[in-house]
Protein backbone atom coordinates (compact mmCIF):
# COMPACT_ATOMS: atom_id res chain seq x y z
CA UNK A 1 0.00 0.00 0.00
CA UNK A 2 1.16 3.42 -0.85
CA UNK A 3 2.22 5.62 2.18
CA UNK A 4 3.21 8.78 0.83
CA UNK A 5 1.55 12.09 1.23
CA UNK A 6 -0.17 14.36 -1.32
CA UNK A 7 1.60 16.91 -3.22
CA UNK A 8 0.13 20.42 -2.75
CA UNK A 9 0.63 23.55 -3.95
CA UNK A 10 3.86 25.19 -4.23
CA UNK A 11 5.50 21.71 -4.11
CA UNK A 12 8.61 20.62 -5.86
CA UNK A 13 7.96 19.10 -9.26
CA UNK A 14 9.59 15.38 -9.74
CA UNK A 15 12.47 14.51 -11.62
CA UNK A 16 12.34 12.12 -14.39
CA UNK A 17 10.81 8.44 -14.18
CA UNK A 18 13.37 5.93 -12.99
CA UNK A 19 14.31 3.61 -16.14
CA UNK A 20 11.76 0.37 -16.40
CA UNK A 21 9.20 1.84 -13.93
CA UNK A 22 5.80 3.35 -15.00
CA UNK A 23 4.60 6.49 -12.42
CA UNK A 24 1.39 7.04 -11.53
CA UNK A 25 -0.01 9.65 -10.28
CA UNK A 26 -2.76 9.38 -8.03
CA UNK A 27 -4.65 10.15 -4.71
CA UNK A 28 -5.03 7.37 -2.04
CA UNK A 29 -8.57 7.05 -2.00
CA UNK A 30 -9.51 7.98 -5.48
CA UNK A 31 -11.90 5.17 -6.85
CA UNK A 32 -10.21 6.05 -10.60
CA UNK A 33 -6.97 6.59 -9.63
CA UNK A 34 -7.86 2.61 -8.10
CA UNK A 35 -8.44 1.59 -11.45
CA UNK A 36 -4.99 2.23 -12.76
CA UNK A 37 -3.47 0.90 -9.45
CA UNK A 38 -5.37 -2.41 -9.70
CA UNK A 39 -4.05 -2.56 -13.45
CA UNK A 40 -0.85 -1.94 -12.54
CA UNK A 41 -0.89 -4.51 -9.75
CA UNK A 42 -2.61 -6.98 -11.12
CA UNK A 43 -0.10 -6.87 -14.24
CA UNK A 44 2.62 -7.11 -12.32
CA UNK A 45 3.98 -3.87 -13.60
CA UNK A 46 7.19 -2.39 -11.75
CA UNK A 47 5.98 1.38 -10.56
CA UNK A 48 5.94 4.06 -8.43
CA UNK A 49 3.14 6.43 -6.91
CA UNK A 50 3.47 10.02 -6.76
CA UNK A 51 -0.08 11.18 -4.36
CA UNK A 52 -1.65 14.52 -5.57
CA UNK A 53 -3.05 17.12 -3.47
CA UNK A 54 -6.64 17.80 -5.60
CA UNK A 55 -7.24 20.49 -3.67
CA UNK A 56 -4.28 22.60 -3.76
CA UNK A 57 -2.59 21.08 -6.88
CA UNK A 58 0.93 21.65 -7.51
CA UNK A 59 1.25 23.79 -10.45
CA UNK A 60 3.20 21.49 -12.18
CA UNK A 61 0.69 18.86 -12.10
CA UNK A 62 -1.44 21.20 -14.13
CA UNK A 63 1.45 21.19 -16.90
CA UNK A 64 1.70 17.42 -17.07
CA UNK A 65 -2.61 16.80 -17.01
CA UNK A 66 -4.56 19.99 -17.74
CA UNK A 67 -7.26 18.64 -16.39
CA UNK A 68 -6.25 18.34 -13.13
CA UNK A 69 -7.26 14.77 -12.35
CA UNK A 70 -5.98 11.36 -11.39
CA UNK A 71 -4.82 9.16 -12.18
CA UNK A 72 -2.06 10.34 -14.63
CA UNK A 73 0.85 8.13 -15.87
CA UNK A 74 4.14 9.32 -17.04
CA UNK A 75 7.12 7.02 -18.88
CA UNK A 76 10.72 6.99 -18.26
CA UNK A 77 10.51 8.74 -21.82
CA UNK A 78 8.37 11.51 -20.12
CA UNK A 79 5.01 10.35 -22.06
CA UNK A 80 1.75 11.28 -20.19
CA UNK A 81 -1.15 9.16 -20.17
CA UNK A 82 -4.49 10.42 -18.32
CA UNK A 83 -8.31 9.25 -18.04
CA UNK A 84 -8.91 5.95 -16.50
CA UNK A 85 -9.79 3.78 -19.31
CA UNK A 86 -7.45 5.13 -21.89
CA UNK A 87 -4.75 4.68 -18.91
CA UNK A 88 -5.79 1.68 -18.11
CA UNK A 89 -6.05 0.16 -21.94
CA UNK A 90 -2.66 1.61 -22.68
CA UNK A 91 -0.85 -0.20 -19.58
CA UNK A 92 -2.73 -3.65 -21.12
CA UNK A 93 -1.33 -2.54 -24.50
CA UNK A 94 2.30 -1.94 -23.66
CA UNK A 95 2.62 -4.52 -20.88
CA UNK A 96 1.62 -8.00 -22.66
CA UNK A 97 1.82 -10.08 -19.12
CA UNK A 98 -1.57 -11.29 -18.03
CA UNK A 99 -3.56 -9.45 -20.49
CA UNK A 100 -6.73 -8.20 -19.19
CA UNK A 101 -9.23 -6.95 -22.21
CA UNK A 102 -9.88 -9.54 -24.42
CA UNK A 103 -8.61 -10.17 -27.70
CA UNK A 104 -11.60 -10.41 -30.01
CA UNK A 105 -12.83 -6.68 -30.75
CA UNK A 106 -16.19 -7.37 -30.30
CA UNK A 107 -15.76 -8.80 -26.79
CA UNK A 108 -13.71 -5.90 -25.71
CA UNK A 109 -16.18 -3.68 -27.61
CA UNK A 110 -18.76 -5.33 -24.89
CA UNK A 111 -16.78 -4.50 -22.15
CA UNK A 112 -16.32 -0.65 -23.48
CA UNK A 113 -20.06 -0.87 -23.66
CA UNK A 114 -20.58 -1.95 -19.94
CA UNK A 115 -17.94 0.53 -18.99
CA UNK A 116 -20.39 3.04 -20.43
CA UNK A 117 -23.51 1.75 -18.90
CA UNK A 118 -21.54 1.52 -15.35
CA UNK A 119 -20.43 5.49 -15.61
CA UNK A 120 -23.75 6.54 -15.41
CA UNK A 121 -24.05 4.07 -12.63
CA UNK A 122 -21.02 5.96 -10.76
CA UNK A 123 -22.91 9.33 -9.75
CA UNK A 124 -25.21 7.77 -8.04
CA UNK A 125 -22.88 6.81 -5.25
CA UNK A 126 -21.77 10.71 -4.61
CA UNK A 127 -25.04 11.88 -4.89
CA UNK A 128 -26.99 9.57 -2.35
CA UNK A 129 -24.91 10.24 0.66
CA UNK A 130 -24.67 13.74 -0.48
CA UNK A 131 -28.47 14.30 -0.62
CA UNK A 132 -28.78 11.95 2.82
CA UNK A 133 -25.76 14.40 4.48
CA UNK A 134 -28.21 17.55 3.63
CA UNK A 135 -31.06 15.50 4.85
CA UNK A 136 -33.10 14.93 1.57
CA UNK A 137 -35.28 12.49 0.66
CA UNK A 138 -33.33 10.12 -1.49
CA UNK A 139 -35.51 7.08 -1.81
CA UNK A 140 -36.08 7.23 -5.48
CA UNK A 141 -32.25 7.71 -6.02
CA UNK A 142 -32.29 5.02 -3.86
CA UNK A 143 -34.57 3.00 -5.68
CA UNK A 144 -32.51 3.87 -8.83
CA UNK A 145 -29.26 2.16 -7.83
CA UNK A 146 -31.10 -0.81 -6.44
CA UNK A 147 -32.32 -0.72 -10.06
CA UNK A 148 -28.98 -0.62 -11.17
CA UNK A 149 -27.78 -3.54 -9.27
CA UNK A 150 -30.49 -5.33 -10.27
CA UNK A 151 -29.58 -5.14 -13.93
CA UNK A 152 -25.35 -5.86 -13.27
CA UNK A 153 -26.95 -8.75 -11.26
CA UNK A 154 -28.88 -10.22 -14.03
CA UNK A 155 -26.12 -9.58 -16.49
CA UNK A 156 -24.20 -11.92 -14.68
CA UNK A 157 -27.01 -14.61 -14.29
CA UNK A 158 -27.67 -14.35 -17.95
CA UNK A 159 -23.96 -14.65 -19.09
CA UNK A 160 -23.67 -17.46 -16.35
CA UNK A 161 -20.24 -16.40 -15.31
CA UNK A 162 -18.40 -15.50 -11.69
CA UNK A 163 -17.03 -12.13 -13.15
CA UNK A 164 -18.38 -9.96 -15.76
CA UNK A 165 -15.63 -10.50 -18.86
CA UNK A 166 -15.60 -14.68 -17.55
CA UNK A 167 -14.97 -16.55 -15.46
CA UNK A 168 -11.90 -15.53 -14.29
CA UNK A 169 -11.10 -11.63 -13.64
CA UNK A 170 -10.69 -9.27 -16.63
CA UNK A 171 -10.57 -5.45 -17.03
CA UNK A 172 -14.41 -4.76 -16.61
CA UNK A 173 -14.01 -5.90 -12.77
CA UNK A 174 -11.16 -3.70 -12.05
CA UNK A 175 -13.24 -0.97 -13.66
CA UNK A 176 -16.19 -1.26 -11.58
CA UNK A 177 -14.37 -3.05 -7.92
CA UNK A 178 -13.27 0.32 -6.86
CA UNK A 179 -17.28 1.69 -6.16
CA UNK A 180 -18.20 -1.56 -4.55
CA UNK A 181 -15.05 -1.39 -2.24
CA UNK A 182 -16.67 1.63 -0.85
CA UNK A 183 -20.24 -0.28 -0.71
CA UNK A 184 -20.11 -0.02 3.22
CA UNK A 185 -18.47 3.07 3.71
CA UNK A 186 -21.25 4.65 0.98
CA UNK A 187 -23.80 2.83 3.03
CA UNK A 188 -25.28 0.62 0.06
CA UNK A 189 -23.99 -2.61 1.27
CA UNK A 190 -27.42 -3.66 2.13
CA UNK A 191 -28.44 -3.29 -1.20
CA UNK A 192 -26.73 -6.04 -2.10
CA UNK A 193 -28.58 -8.55 -0.11
CA UNK A 194 -31.26 -8.30 -3.03
CA UNK A 195 -29.04 -9.19 -5.53
CA UNK A 196 -26.86 -12.33 -4.68
CA UNK A 197 -24.79 -12.93 -7.55
CA UNK A 198 -23.42 -9.25 -7.67
CA UNK A 199 -23.10 -9.74 -3.85
CA UNK A 200 -20.97 -13.05 -4.67
CA UNK A 201 -18.77 -11.06 -7.33
CA UNK A 202 -17.88 -8.57 -4.26
CA UNK A 203 -16.86 -11.48 -2.40
CA UNK A 204 -15.07 -12.82 -5.09
CA UNK A 205 -13.34 -10.06 -5.81
CA UNK A 206 -12.21 -9.35 -2.50
CA UNK A 207 -9.90 -13.13 -2.78
CA UNK A 208 -7.73 -11.28 -5.50
CA UNK A 209 -4.93 -10.57 -5.06
CA UNK A 210 -4.30 -7.13 -6.57
CA UNK A 211 -7.60 -6.42 -5.01
CA UNK A 212 -6.19 -7.14 -1.88
CA UNK A 213 -2.72 -5.48 -2.18
CA UNK A 214 -4.37 -1.89 -3.45
CA UNK A 215 -7.56 -2.08 -1.21
CA UNK A 216 -8.31 -0.38 2.02
CA UNK A 217 -10.48 -1.37 4.70
CA UNK A 218 -14.00 -0.28 5.15
CA UNK A 219 -13.02 2.02 7.78
CA UNK A 220 -10.83 3.97 6.12
CA UNK A 221 -13.10 4.39 3.56
CA UNK A 222 -15.77 5.51 6.09
CA UNK A 223 -13.23 8.14 7.69
CA UNK A 224 -11.81 9.41 4.83
CA UNK A 225 -15.20 9.58 3.20
CA UNK A 226 -16.61 11.89 6.19
CA UNK A 227 -14.10 14.20 5.53
CA UNK A 228 -15.02 14.30 2.03
CA UNK A 229 -18.42 14.60 2.86
CA UNK A 230 -17.48 17.61 5.20
CA UNK A 231 -15.63 19.76 2.43
CA UNK A 232 -12.65 18.93 3.60
CA UNK A 233 -10.94 15.46 2.40
CA UNK A 234 -8.28 14.29 4.47
CA UNK A 235 -6.56 13.36 1.09
CA UNK A 236 -3.88 12.24 3.95
CA UNK A 237 -5.81 9.78 6.03
CA UNK A 238 -4.17 7.11 7.72
CA UNK A 239 -0.22 8.06 7.27
CA UNK B 1 -26.07 9.69 -49.65
CA UNK B 2 -28.16 7.75 -47.66
CA UNK B 3 -32.04 7.91 -48.73
CA UNK B 4 -33.98 5.53 -46.52
CA UNK B 5 -36.77 7.21 -44.53
CA UNK B 6 -36.45 6.81 -40.15
CA UNK B 7 -38.13 3.85 -39.01
CA UNK B 8 -40.73 5.22 -36.14
CA UNK B 9 -42.79 3.31 -33.17
CA UNK B 10 -44.24 0.85 -34.58
CA UNK B 11 -42.46 -0.01 -37.80
CA UNK B 12 -41.24 -3.53 -38.12
CA UNK B 13 -37.75 -4.85 -36.65
CA UNK B 14 -35.58 -5.44 -39.82
CA UNK B 15 -34.55 -9.18 -40.83
CA UNK B 16 -30.76 -10.10 -40.66
CA UNK B 17 -27.69 -8.43 -41.86
CA UNK B 18 -26.78 -9.43 -44.64
CA UNK B 19 -23.87 -11.95 -45.22
CA UNK B 20 -20.38 -9.49 -46.04
CA UNK B 21 -22.41 -6.42 -44.92
CA UNK B 22 -22.69 -4.51 -41.55
CA UNK B 23 -26.10 -2.82 -40.71
CA UNK B 24 -25.14 0.86 -38.90
CA UNK B 25 -28.32 2.07 -37.24
CA UNK B 26 -28.18 6.24 -37.81
CA UNK B 27 -30.16 9.32 -38.43
CA UNK B 28 -28.92 11.42 -41.26
CA UNK B 29 -28.23 14.75 -39.24
CA UNK B 30 -26.47 13.12 -36.11
CA UNK B 31 -22.77 14.11 -36.08
CA UNK B 32 -21.67 11.27 -33.38
CA UNK B 33 -23.94 8.53 -36.22
CA UNK B 34 -22.00 10.28 -38.92
CA UNK B 35 -18.39 9.72 -36.96
CA UNK B 36 -19.59 5.97 -37.56
CA UNK B 37 -20.49 6.40 -41.49
CA UNK B 38 -16.89 8.08 -41.81
CA UNK B 39 -15.12 5.71 -40.71
CA UNK B 40 -17.11 3.05 -42.70
CA UNK B 41 -16.93 5.33 -45.51
CA UNK B 42 -13.16 5.93 -45.51
CA UNK B 43 -12.65 2.03 -44.89
CA UNK B 44 -14.61 1.30 -47.77
CA UNK B 45 -16.41 -1.53 -45.63
CA UNK B 46 -19.75 -2.43 -47.24
CA UNK B 47 -22.34 -1.26 -45.37
CA UNK B 48 -26.07 -0.74 -45.13
CA UNK B 49 -28.04 2.12 -43.27
CA UNK B 50 -31.22 1.51 -41.41
CA UNK B 51 -32.52 5.29 -39.88
CA UNK B 52 -34.09 5.96 -36.79
CA UNK B 53 -36.88 8.12 -35.64
CA UNK B 54 -35.64 9.63 -32.64
CA UNK B 55 -38.11 11.07 -31.44
CA UNK B 56 -40.30 7.70 -31.93
CA UNK B 57 -38.74 5.32 -31.48
CA UNK B 58 -39.16 1.66 -32.67
CA UNK B 59 -39.39 -0.70 -29.68
CA UNK B 60 -37.40 -3.29 -31.81
CA UNK B 61 -34.56 -0.82 -31.70
CA UNK B 62 -34.60 -0.24 -27.64
CA UNK B 63 -34.00 -3.73 -27.73
CA UNK B 64 -30.49 -3.58 -29.39
CA UNK B 65 -29.17 -0.43 -28.05
CA UNK B 66 -31.18 0.16 -24.75
CA UNK B 67 -30.02 3.83 -24.33
CA UNK B 68 -31.85 4.39 -27.95
CA UNK B 69 -28.49 6.53 -29.43
CA UNK B 70 -27.22 6.25 -32.67
CA UNK B 71 -25.08 5.06 -33.73
CA UNK B 72 -25.44 1.32 -33.57
CA UNK B 73 -23.68 -1.38 -35.46
CA UNK B 74 -24.98 -4.65 -36.26
CA UNK B 75 -23.23 -7.86 -37.55
CA UNK B 76 -24.43 -10.74 -39.47
CA UNK B 77 -24.06 -12.90 -36.51
CA UNK B 78 -26.21 -10.25 -34.58
CA UNK B 79 -23.54 -8.47 -33.07
CA UNK B 80 -24.21 -5.08 -31.71
CA UNK B 81 -21.94 -2.28 -31.00
CA UNK B 82 -22.92 1.46 -29.98
CA UNK B 83 -21.48 4.51 -28.48
CA UNK B 84 -19.64 6.39 -31.55
CA UNK B 85 -15.69 6.12 -30.38
CA UNK B 86 -16.65 2.16 -29.29
CA UNK B 87 -18.10 1.32 -32.91
CA UNK B 88 -15.60 3.31 -34.28
CA UNK B 89 -12.29 1.44 -32.79
CA UNK B 90 -14.52 -1.83 -33.82
CA UNK B 91 -14.87 -1.18 -37.34
CA UNK B 92 -10.68 -0.56 -37.05
CA UNK B 93 -9.83 -3.50 -35.47
CA UNK B 94 -12.07 -5.73 -37.58
CA UNK B 95 -11.62 -4.17 -40.71
CA UNK B 96 -7.79 -4.01 -41.33
CA UNK B 97 -7.90 -1.98 -44.98
CA UNK B 98 -6.58 1.22 -44.20
CA UNK B 99 -5.60 1.48 -40.31
CA UNK B 100 -7.38 4.62 -38.96
CA UNK B 101 -6.21 4.30 -35.26
CA UNK B 102 -2.13 4.46 -34.88
CA UNK B 103 -0.53 1.18 -34.08
CA UNK B 104 1.76 2.50 -31.38
CA UNK B 105 -0.25 2.43 -27.47
CA UNK B 106 0.74 6.08 -27.09
CA UNK B 107 -0.52 7.42 -30.20
CA UNK B 108 -3.65 6.07 -29.66
CA UNK B 109 -3.88 6.73 -26.20
CA UNK B 110 -3.24 10.63 -27.64
CA UNK B 111 -5.89 10.65 -29.96
CA UNK B 112 -8.32 9.53 -27.25
CA UNK B 113 -7.24 11.92 -24.51
CA UNK B 114 -7.66 14.30 -27.30
CA UNK B 115 -11.19 13.01 -28.41
CA UNK B 116 -11.61 13.10 -24.12
CA UNK B 117 -11.14 16.68 -24.58
CA UNK B 118 -12.98 17.70 -27.56
CA UNK B 119 -16.14 15.97 -25.73
CA UNK B 120 -16.28 19.11 -23.86
CA UNK B 121 -16.13 21.22 -26.80
CA UNK B 122 -19.46 19.72 -27.84
CA UNK B 123 -22.02 21.01 -25.38
CA UNK B 124 -21.15 24.60 -26.80
CA UNK B 125 -22.31 24.15 -30.45
CA UNK B 126 -25.82 23.43 -29.00
CA UNK B 127 -25.71 25.47 -26.07
CA UNK B 128 -24.70 28.84 -28.15
CA UNK B 129 -27.59 28.29 -30.54
CA UNK B 130 -30.34 27.52 -27.88
CA UNK B 131 -29.30 30.43 -25.95
CA UNK B 132 -28.84 32.81 -28.93
CA UNK B 133 -32.42 31.30 -29.90
CA UNK B 134 -34.38 32.12 -26.66
CA UNK B 135 -32.47 35.89 -27.01
CA UNK B 136 -29.93 35.01 -23.74
CA UNK B 137 -26.59 36.83 -23.60
CA UNK B 138 -24.10 34.10 -24.94
CA UNK B 139 -21.08 36.47 -25.26
CA UNK B 140 -19.40 33.93 -22.20
CA UNK B 141 -20.10 31.07 -23.88
CA UNK B 142 -18.90 32.35 -27.29
CA UNK B 143 -15.59 33.61 -25.54
CA UNK B 144 -15.40 29.93 -24.22
CA UNK B 145 -15.49 28.53 -27.58
CA UNK B 146 -13.46 30.36 -29.57
CA UNK B 147 -10.92 30.03 -26.75
CA UNK B 148 -11.52 26.29 -27.05
CA UNK B 149 -10.74 27.08 -31.12
CA UNK B 150 -7.47 28.45 -30.03
CA UNK B 151 -6.05 25.73 -28.29
CA UNK B 152 -7.05 23.26 -31.19
CA UNK B 153 -5.15 25.75 -33.78
CA UNK B 154 -2.48 25.54 -31.20
CA UNK B 155 -2.51 21.79 -31.27
CA UNK B 156 -1.96 22.18 -34.83
CA UNK B 157 0.69 24.95 -34.82
CA UNK B 158 2.69 22.61 -31.99
CA UNK B 159 2.41 19.96 -33.85
CA UNK B 160 3.43 21.35 -37.58
CA UNK B 161 1.09 18.89 -39.32
CA UNK B 162 -1.84 19.57 -41.16
CA UNK B 163 -3.88 17.11 -39.64
CA UNK B 164 -4.43 16.30 -35.46
CA UNK B 165 -2.78 13.08 -35.93
CA UNK B 166 -0.06 14.05 -38.47
CA UNK B 167 0.29 14.52 -42.06
CA UNK B 168 -3.06 12.36 -43.32
CA UNK B 169 -6.74 12.21 -41.84
CA UNK B 170 -6.48 9.73 -39.05
CA UNK B 171 -9.39 8.65 -36.66
CA UNK B 172 -9.02 11.75 -34.23
CA UNK B 173 -9.83 13.87 -37.53
CA UNK B 174 -12.83 11.80 -38.21
CA UNK B 175 -14.64 11.93 -34.56
CA UNK B 176 -14.12 16.29 -34.98
CA UNK B 177 -15.25 16.82 -38.49
CA UNK B 178 -18.75 16.16 -37.71
CA UNK B 179 -19.29 19.53 -35.80
CA UNK B 180 -16.83 21.22 -38.16
CA UNK B 181 -19.46 20.57 -41.24
CA UNK B 182 -22.46 22.18 -39.29
CA UNK B 183 -20.10 25.41 -38.09
CA UNK B 184 -22.07 27.63 -40.75
CA UNK B 185 -25.51 26.15 -40.01
CA UNK B 186 -24.43 26.73 -36.07
CA UNK B 187 -23.47 30.45 -37.09
CA UNK B 188 -19.59 29.53 -36.01
CA UNK B 189 -18.10 30.00 -39.15
CA UNK B 190 -16.65 33.49 -38.81
CA UNK B 191 -15.21 32.17 -35.62
CA UNK B 192 -12.61 30.61 -37.55
CA UNK B 193 -10.97 33.58 -38.12
CA UNK B 194 -9.25 33.83 -35.75
CA UNK B 195 -7.74 30.48 -36.10
CA UNK B 196 -6.25 30.25 -39.38
CA UNK B 197 -4.54 26.87 -39.07
CA UNK B 198 -7.98 25.20 -38.00
CA UNK B 199 -9.57 27.09 -40.69
CA UNK B 200 -7.04 25.06 -42.98
CA UNK B 201 -7.91 21.64 -41.71
CA UNK B 202 -11.67 22.56 -42.47
CA UNK B 203 -10.57 23.26 -45.59
CA UNK B 204 -8.45 20.05 -46.07
CA UNK B 205 -10.91 17.69 -44.29
CA UNK B 206 -13.92 19.29 -47.38
CA UNK B 207 -11.30 17.48 -49.63
CA UNK B 208 -11.47 14.08 -48.11
CA UNK B 209 -13.40 11.55 -50.17
CA UNK B 210 -15.07 10.22 -47.35
CA UNK B 211 -15.72 13.30 -46.01
CA UNK B 212 -17.22 14.29 -49.62
CA UNK B 213 -19.60 11.01 -49.50
CA UNK B 214 -21.29 11.42 -46.33
CA UNK B 215 -21.44 15.21 -45.90
CA UNK B 216 -25.08 17.34 -46.18
CA UNK B 217 -24.71 21.01 -47.68
CA UNK B 218 -24.90 24.02 -45.59
CA UNK B 219 -28.05 24.63 -47.00
CA UNK B 220 -29.50 21.31 -45.49
CA UNK B 221 -28.01 21.28 -42.05
CA UNK B 222 -29.41 24.69 -41.44
CA UNK B 223 -32.53 23.48 -42.75
CA UNK B 224 -32.38 20.77 -40.55
CA UNK B 225 -30.96 22.56 -37.89
CA UNK B 226 -33.90 24.94 -37.39
CA UNK B 227 -36.75 22.14 -37.27
CA UNK B 228 -34.05 20.75 -34.46
CA UNK B 229 -34.42 24.21 -32.42
CA UNK B 230 -37.94 24.04 -32.59
CA UNK B 231 -38.46 21.05 -30.91
CA UNK B 232 -39.77 19.48 -34.33
CA UNK B 233 -36.73 17.99 -35.52
CA UNK B 234 -37.39 16.86 -39.43
CA UNK B 235 -34.98 13.65 -39.42
CA UNK B 236 -36.02 13.29 -42.67
CA UNK B 237 -35.80 16.59 -44.24
CA UNK B 238 -34.63 16.16 -47.64
CA UNK B 239 -35.56 12.59 -49.07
Amino acid sequence: MDKSFSCPSGSAAPGPVPKDYIRVYSMRFCPFAQRARLVLKAKGIKYETINIHLKEKPEWYLKKNPLGQVPTLETPAGEVIYESPITCEYLDEVYPEKKLLPSSPFAKAQQKMMLEHFSKVIPYFYKIPTGRKNGEDVSGLEADLKEKFAKLNACLVNKKTKFFGGDSITMIDYMMWPWFERAEAYQFKQFLDGTPELKKWTELMLQDSAVKAIMFSPDAHKAFFKTFLDGNPDFDYGL
